[in-house]
C-alpha cells in the first residue's frame, strides 16, 4: 500500500488516541501482513466500502496498551479487558476511521463505514478475502504496543479461486 | 430486524449453498442474539455501508457444516477446518452479501461491500458497536448447523457512550 493511503490511517490514530487518552502514540515503520495470527489480545474492525472501493481496517491491542488507553478514556482504572474496555475499543476505532475517512476525501478517495466490531479470543486468526497485500502499522506507546491493519482494494480484485 | 429486511439473507444463503455445495440448507426461526460468543468454530463477516445504511453480516459454521460445505464445494474431502476451508468460508460469505444486495438494491436498500474476513479462534466474542438489535438467523444441514447473524441501521444511531 502506497504511503499516501496510509498517512490520514497514522494521522487519525495519532490524533484521536492523544485527544481522546492524553497518550501520544509513537508510529513505527510499515510492513507487510506475512500470516494471519491476530497481534494482542483485542481488536477493532471496521469494513470500508463504496462502489470503487473495498477495504478493511483493524487496530489491534496487546493487553497494557488498552488498559492504559481505555483508563485514560474512562477515567476509571481497569485491570482486565472487561466490556467497558471492549466498547472503548469500539470508539476508538469508529473515530479513527471516521478521521481518516475525511482526509482521504481531501484526496478524492471517497468511502462509507460499516459497522464496528470488536474481537476478542484465544489463538485468533483473522483472513482476508483479496489478493491485496495487507499493510501493518505499529504505535508504541510507553504501556504497550497496539497495531493497524489497513487493506485497500477496487472490488474487481477480489480474490477469486481458480476453480470457480 | 423486520422479515424484508431478513428475506434476502435467507434467500441467498439457501441459494449460494444449494448452488455451490448441492446441499439445501433449512432456515429455523429468526431470534434477536442475546451475548457476544461467537457461534461455532469459523465465521465470515462482512461489512455493510452506504451513506444510508452501515450494517454487517456474519456467517458462522459448526465443525461439521462446514466441513461438509467446503468439501462438495472443492471436491476434495476435508477432516479440518485447513486454510482451504477458510477460504471457502470467505468465498460464501462474498458471493451470499453480493445476491442478497442484489435483492435489497430491487427493494431500494442500497449498500456496498467491505472486504470479507474469516475469523476462528478458541473462545471467540464478537461484539457491536451498535445500539440496535443482531438477529440469528440458524440454518440445518443434513451434518451441522451453521447461522447468520445481521445488523443494519443508520449511521446516525451508532452507539454513543454518555461520558462522550
Amino acid at each position: 500500500m502506497e504511503q499516501p493511503l496510509l498517512d490520514p490511517f497514522i494521522n487519525a490514530t495519532v490524533s484521536v488516541i492523544q485527544t481522546m487518552a492524553g497518550i501520544k502514540p509513537e508510529p513505527g515503520g510499515a510492513f507487510i501482513k506475512q500470516d494471519e495470527h491476530a497481534f494482542g489480545v483485542v481488536s477493532g474492525v471496521i469494513g470500508l466500502a463504496s462502489d470503487t472501493l473495498r477495504g478493511v481496517m483493524i487496530i489491534s491491542f496487546d493487553e497494557r496498551s488498552i488498559l492504559k488507553i481505555a483508563s485514560k478514556m474512562l477515567f476509571e482504572e481497569f485491570h482486565e479487558v472487561s466490556s467497558d474496555v471492549i466498547d472503548a475499543v469500539g470508539e476508538l476505532t469508529n473515530i479513527i476511521v471516521g478521521n481518516a475517512k475525511r482526509e482521504f476525501s481531501e484526496k478524492n478517495y471517497i468511502f462509507d463505514m460499516a459497522t464496528p466490531l470488536m474481537l476478542k479470543g484465544h489463538d485468533l486468526k483473522i483472513s482476508q478475502f483479496v489478493t491485496g497485500i495487507t499493510t501493518c502499522l505499529p504505535f508504541t506507546i510507553e504501556d504497550g504496543l497496539f497495531r493497524l491493519e489497513v487493506n485497500f482494494c477496487e472490488p474487481r480484485t477480489l480474490f477469486k479461486k481458480s476453480h470457480f
